[in-house]
Formats: structure tokens, C-alpha cells, sequence
């Protein structure tokens, strides 16, 4: 019985890649994944036979990756984690007339930890992730869910804040964060995390509201307690200092 | 200068750690951490030097690592990732007279993630992480983030869900959520993942009422769209199949 992987590579340098990841995908024959992150990973499996789509081919990217797992080990790359607005739930989605292929999910590191990292440690406590993006999900669903996670006091870690579509998404998400949580929130912005070209900033809610996001930009927005300090985003965890 | 890494070592295994942990680690003198968490990677890293402290040391611990950095290159690790529900803040937060560390967060695979992993994939859309424990937390303050990340719809990932002094607390954060959430919601258990006797079973939030837990399992508990397939947990991102 050939194997399935839906493999999380983490943000996108090799280093980031759990140990698990760069065996399981060294173990596969075909690697299959959006282009953007074949791209990437080229260079540290340039022996394998690499499958690679554009953007909203999702679906015909998990069916090709469950036709080629028939008979050789395969892996489906997904950027950060394998699950988190990823492709494991598709594969397991589609895979009913392929018994023969016997699935594994492997974890990477997600963009709301690699990002964190990058700022400090915004999500030292209860936190929500939420993504903008409302191709798939109606989009009162979304502001329904910014609304109840600030009321909650969450930290709200925000995945796709933007696109060409939607470039006023994190505006009206802002607008409603601002009716919970206080224009000086501390917010931090990670873009290109673990690339050549990282960048990362802090400012405050109010100032997030006119920020210009692209789809590469994870953002952070504290809770109550989160504060700056030393050039970090602290979220405390309690511990009394 | 000298640095101070906080490093996020993941679940347990070797396997699932980054490469930039392992390397991290392979270049500090020092390795600071809670005792199990010592013991877990020690046959990885025999030559190093390694300080443990016991639950509830978190702070003596912090300085400890500190006080190390001022000469010599450290590791403070942390179980799954460095930030969430860790110790990469406190550390931060500990370091006002401690100018000549150089701090680094290393971001590693956290339980929502590496569990996810193991159930299939229940984290596919917008989730909250919570933790039940109360030590830190005021518990009204918990019991409303439950209640309205229960309102929100989001899939529930509860850290911490018991302890010796709160056996209940899972059973009463389950009569919340059963307001909000159908008593069939699919919910997934857990267990010492990454470990020899990882476990994971797959429940109805009914059932998850009256479970057991202890302090190594880690509860995800469905949006309104989970499913239950072929042994696997799914939330559908919603892509039409």
C-alpha cells in the first residue's frame, strides 16, 4: 500500500522544517503543492518529481496527489501547518474511492507561531485564529467571529488579511475590533516570515485600521495585557514579575 | 554578546523538532527546561549542560537561563512552541537588567498542531486555543472566552484541561459550550502525543462531558462543520466536493 502525506513545511525556509518533514518528504517519490512553495523547497529535493499548481487548484492538486499515491509514496506540501487552512481536511475530503491509500498528516510550524516568534511572544495566552479570506466562508460569518473574539479579550491572530478582491477587509475587521478592544492595543505585522525579505513592525489598533496588507502579512492583534517591550510583543501569561 | 534562545522543542519526539531547534540547541552550552522536558531530549544532546527545575518554577527558572546567557550561549526549552502558553514572554518580560543577553524565540510545532496532526485535521478553519488552567487566569474570565468562542463557532482546542485541584473544570467548560454547540458535536482526545503511548480517541461533545482528562491531553472540540471520516477528524475550509 503506497502512502499519502500532507507534509507542513513550516514558513518557508528549510531550516523551519520539522526533522519529520524533511524525512517524510526525502522518503516520497512525487511531491505535489501550490508552485509558490515547490519553488521554495526545489532546492533541497532537487531529486524528486515535483507536481506543482497555482492558486485555487486545490482541488484538482489533492486529486492528483491521491491518483499518484495509488502507487507511489507521495506528499502534498502545504506552507506552515499541514491542517490550518491547509490541505489535509481536502485530502481526507476527497478520498473516498482511494482505500488503497493510507493517509498521514505531518504538522509544521504555522504562520501565528513562526510570526509570533518573529515579534516576541504576542500568543503567550488564549488566542484566536481567523482568517479574512471570504472566498470560502460567508463573510458575516468572519465578522461575527472578530466581533466575539474581541469581546473574549483573545489575542486574534489574522490569516489572508488581504487580497485584491477585499482590500478593505482589515479595515471593517479593525473597525470592529475597535469596538472591544482600545485604539492602543498593541498589533504586530509579520510579512515574508523565515524569507530573505522578513519584515516585521509593531503599531497600534488604530494605526492597523490604515495599514495596507498583502496576502503574505500575518497579523497580531493583543489582548488587554499585551504591551512592548524592548522592541517585542508581549503577551504575559501571568506569572506575576 | 551572548544569547539566550528560547526553543520551542515541539511534542516530544526527536522527529518533530525543527532544525533550527536541533541546530540551536547543538550551538548553546546551556540547556534550561522543566525536568520532563529535559529528560525527553537529553539522549539527543548527552554533552550538553543541562538545568532543571520542577512545575511551578517557571520564574527561578527564567533567571536561571538569564543569568547563564550573560557568558554563555543558553537554551530555555519549552514543550510544542516557544511562545504559546510558554516561556518566550516570560523570559522578555524577566530581562529588564539584562542588557548584554541577546534574546531569540525558535518557534516549534504546539500541541494544536502536532494533536491536529494525529486526529486528522480538526483545526481546517478560523479556531480558538484555550487553557483551563486557573492558576494564572482568573476562571470567569475563562468560562467567558469558552462561552464566546462557543457563540463565534470556532473549533476549541483546550490546553490544560485538568488538574489534581480542578478534576470538574472540563465537565463544566463542556455545559458551556452545550449551550452554544449540538451535543453530537465531533470532538477529538489527545493523548502524550509524539510519545511511546500516544492515544487519541474521537468522541461527541456529550461523551467529552464526562471524560477523564489529565494534564497530558490536549481536547479539540469541532465547529458546527466537523465531521467524522474514515477514523478521521475534519473541518471542512469549504471547499465544494
Amino acid at each position: 500500500m503506497a502512502k499519502l502525506f500532507v507534509v507542513g513545511i513550516g514558513p518557508g525556509d528549510y531550516e523551519q522544517m520539522t526533522l519529520k518533514a524533511i524525512n517524510t518528504i526525502n522518503n516520497c517519490d512525487v511531491i505535489v503543492g501550490y508552485t509558490v512553495y515547490c519553488e521554495i523547497i526545489k532546492p533541497y529535493f532537487s531529486d524528486k518529481k515535483f507536481i506543482s499548481s497555482g492558486m485555487r487548484q486545490e482541488k484538482e492538486r489533492c486529486m492528483t496527489a491521491l491518483n499518484f499515491a495509488q502507487n507511489q509514496n507521495t506528499a502534498v506540501i502545504c506552507s506552515g501547518d499541514a491542517g490550518v487552512y491547509a490541505m489535509a481536511g481536502l485530502i481526507i475530503e476527497l478520498s473516498d474511492n482511494f482505500d488503497n491509500v493510507d493517509i498521514n498528516i505531518i504538522p509544521g510550524v504555522t504562520a501565528a507561531l513562526s510570526g509570533g516568534a518573529v515579534l516576541g511572544a504576542p500568543l503567550g495566552h488564549d488566542f484566536a485564529v481567523i482568517s479574512l479570506s471570504d472566498l470560502l466562508t460567508p463573510y458575516s460569518v468572519i465578522q461575527n467571529r472578530i466581533k466575539l473574539a474581541s469581546q473574549a479579550d483573545f489575542i486574534i491572530c489574522i490569516y489572508n488579511p488581504s487580497s485584491k478582491n477585499r482590500s478593505d477587509y482589515l479595515k471593517k475587521a479593525c473597525d470592529i475590533m475597535l469596538k472591544y478592544k482600545k485604539e492602543d492595543t498593541v498589533c504586530g505585522i509579520v510579512k515574508n516570515i523565515g524569507r530573505c525579505n522578513e519584515f516585521k513592525t509593531i503599531i497600534t489598533l488604530s494605526e492597523l485600521k490604515n495599514y495596507s496588507a498583502d496576502m503574505f502579512t500575518t497579523i497580531f492583534v493583543g489582548n488587554s495585557k499585551t504591551y512592548l517591550k524592548n522592541g517585542f510583543m508581549v503577551t504575559p501569561r501571568g506569572y506575576i514579575v
